[in-house]
C-alpha cells in the first residue's frame, strides 16, 4: 500500500561527544523516506528544499522508490538548516542555529498522483499545515500518523488540538506527552491524550524505548542497548518511518501488527544512531534489518508457565 | 531450595507527592523476605533489630516461612531508622534522617541451621560484612547475589572490589554501574563489571525496567507503566527478593530462567510501589502474581515472521 510522507528535507550540523559534522543531509521527511522505503515503495514525499539541496541526494531517494513530485524546489533560497550540540548523556541537546530559509514558505499540497494513498505520515511541522494536508485528501487514508513537538504546544496549542481530532495515531516523546496532557504519569497522560482524537498513542522514551497505548492496551518496546550512540539526530523520524513503512507494507493496522511495527521502527532507529546523519540507513539491507529484529526478540521475549 | 537473605530490618519514614508516613516497617531484608517467601520457604533471614521492632511483624514473617534465628535482637538499642522525601518525579529523593542505631553493631554470622543453603542474597550492607558472610559458609551456594550502592563505592571501593570477586551476580542501578565501571554506556559498563568477578549483572533502571547481562547475552525487562507510584521505597529490594525467590523455587540458574526470574522480580516490584512500605506484598496471593506476570507478557512479547 502506498504512503505519503510530509516533512522537512534539510541540512544539519551536529556536534556530539563522538565528533562533529559540517552540513550534512537531514530533515524529518528525509529520515522517514530512507527508513520507510526499506519496506514500502513508493514513498510519496511532500517537502520543500532550496537551491543547495544536492541533486545526488534526490537521485538516491528516487533510486529507493521515493517520489519527489511533491517536493517544492526553490531556486531563490536555501534549504532549512539546523545546528545542534548534544550533551554528554546524548538525551539532551542545545540548538545552536535554526535558519528557516525555504521552510518559512512551506505550504504543502497533495499532487494529483499522490491521491488515494492508504497511509499518511505527517512529520513535525506547523499544525495548520498538517491540517491543510489532511483536508486536501480526496479519500481518507487508512491510517494518519502525526508527529509534533513541544514548540507547537508552546506556540500553537489550539491549532494542534484541532488537527489531533483528525489523526489516528500521535507520536510524541515523554515530556511532550506530559505537556500536552498536563499529567506526569505517562499512563494518565495517555488516557487524556486518547480523549483528544487519536485512537493510538506512541510515547517515545529515547534510550528507554517506546510505549504504544490503545484503549486499555499497552505495549512496550525496548531500545537496544548500544555500546556507542554516535548521533541521535533523526532517530525519532527513523522510528516513525520504519513503523509506518512496515504497516504500509503489511496493510494491517491491528494492535498486534502495530506491536511488530514498533519493533521494526525501534530496529531502524538503532541503526540510525550508529553513524552521523542517515548514512547507516543507506548502507543496510534486508538481512541486516532481520538480524536486528532477531536481536530485539532475544532482548525482550520470554516464556513463563502460568497456572 | 533454600535461601539465605542478609540485610537490614528497619523503620522508614517516607514522604512522597502522594502522602507521608510516620515510622513504618522497612529495611532491605524485610522487603526481600516478603517478596521471596511468595516463591520459596524457608527464607533464612540474617539481620539485626532493636527493642522497638514489633513482635507482630516478626510473627508475620514467621508465618510466611521466614526463619529468624539469624536475626540479632538488641534489647538495649533502637532499630535502624531512615527518613526520606521523594521528589515529584519519584526517581530521586533526599535523605532527611539516618539513625544507624543497632546497625552500627551489625556483625552478621551464619547460624548452624542455615548452612547448606543453595542461594544467598547479600543485601546492601558494608562490603566487608558481605565478605564475612560468604567466608563463613561451609558449602558454596549455587548462586550468590550481591546488592550494593554508591555510598560503598565512595567510601569502601577496595573492599567492594574484593567481595565482587566472590559473587555470581551483582545488582546495581544505572548510576552505580557507571560509577563502578567508569563507563557511561551501560553496555560498556557491563563489560567492565563482568571482568570484576560477577558472571551476571543486573542494572536496575527504576521506571525504565532492568537489564541482565551475561557474557555477550543481554535481556531487557520493562517496568509496568503504572498510573500511580505511591512509594518507590523497597522496590529494588522487592525486585531482588522476587528474582532470587523464583530462582530458588525452580533451582535453575540458566540464562533462560534468569529472564523469567527478572520478570517475576519486576512484577513483585510493581506491587510494592502501589502502597507505602511492604503493605502490598502482604496482601497479594499467587493468583495476583500470575495475573501481573501475564500483564508483563502482554506488555512486551511480540511475534514477527523472519525469513
Amino acid at each position: 500500500m502506498s504512503l505519503i510522507s510530509v516533512g522537512t528535507m534539510a541540512f544539519d550540523a551536529i556536534e556530539t561527544p563522538f565528533g562533529k559534522t559540517d552540513r550534512i543531509i537531514g530533515g524529518s521527511a528525509t529520515y522517514v523516506a530512507y527508513a520507510a522505503s526499506h519496506f514500502v515503495q513508493p514513498v510519496k514525499q511532500i517537502s520543500i528544499v532550496g537551491n543547495d539541496f544536492p541533486e545526488s541526494e534526490m537521485e538516491d531517494l528516487r533510486s529507493r522508490g521515493v517520489h519527489l513530485d511533491g517536493v517544492d524546489v526553490r531556486t531563490d533560497k536555501k534549504s532549512f538548516f539546523w545546528s545542534g550540540k548534544y550533551h554528554n548523556d546524548m538525551n539532551s541537546r542545545d540548538t545552536l542555529v535554526t535558519d528557516l530559509n525555504v521552510l518559512a514558505d512551506f505550504d504543502p499540497h497533495i499532487p494529483d498522483g499522490y491521491q488515494g494513498a492508504e497511509f499518511l505520515m505527517l512529520g513535525n511541522i506547523m499544525p495548520t499545515l498538517q491540517l491543510n494536508v489532511i483536508q486536501e485528501l480526496k479519500q481518507r487514508p487508512k491510517l494518519i500518523v502525526l508527529d509534533t513537538m513541544n514548540f507547537w504546544m508552546n506556540t500553537a496549542m489550539n491549532d494542534l488540538k484541532i488537527v489531533l481530532r483528525y489523526v489516528d495515531l500521535l507520536l510524541v516523546n515523554d515530556e511532550e506527552a506530559r505537556q500536552l496532557s498536563g499529567e506526569y504519569s505517562l499512563v494518565k497522560a495517555a488516557k487524556a491524550i486518547l480523549q483528544m482524537g487519536p485512537k493510538y498513542l506512541i510515547i517515545k522514551k529515547g534510550e528507554h524505548g517506546a510505549l504504544l497505548f490503545h484503549g486499555d492496551q499497552v505495549f512496550y518496546s525496548a531500545a537496544l542497548p548500544l555500546e556507542e550512540v554516535y548521533d541521535p539526530t533523526g532517530a525519532g523520524d527513523t522510528f516513525a518511518g520504519g513503523f509506518i513503512g512496515y504497516l504500509a507494507k503489511t496493510g494491517d493496522i491491528s494492535f498486534e501488527n502495530m506491536k511488530r511495527a514498533i519493533i521494526v521502527g525501534s530496529a531502524m532507529a538503532s541503526f540510525c544512531v550508529e553513524k552521523f546523519g542517515p548514512t547507516r540507513l543507506k548502507e543496510i539491507n534486508q538481512a541486516d534489518i532481520e538480524n536486528r529484529i532477531r536481536q530485539f526478540k532475544d532482548l525482550v521475549n520470554f516464556d513463563i508457565e502460568l497456572a
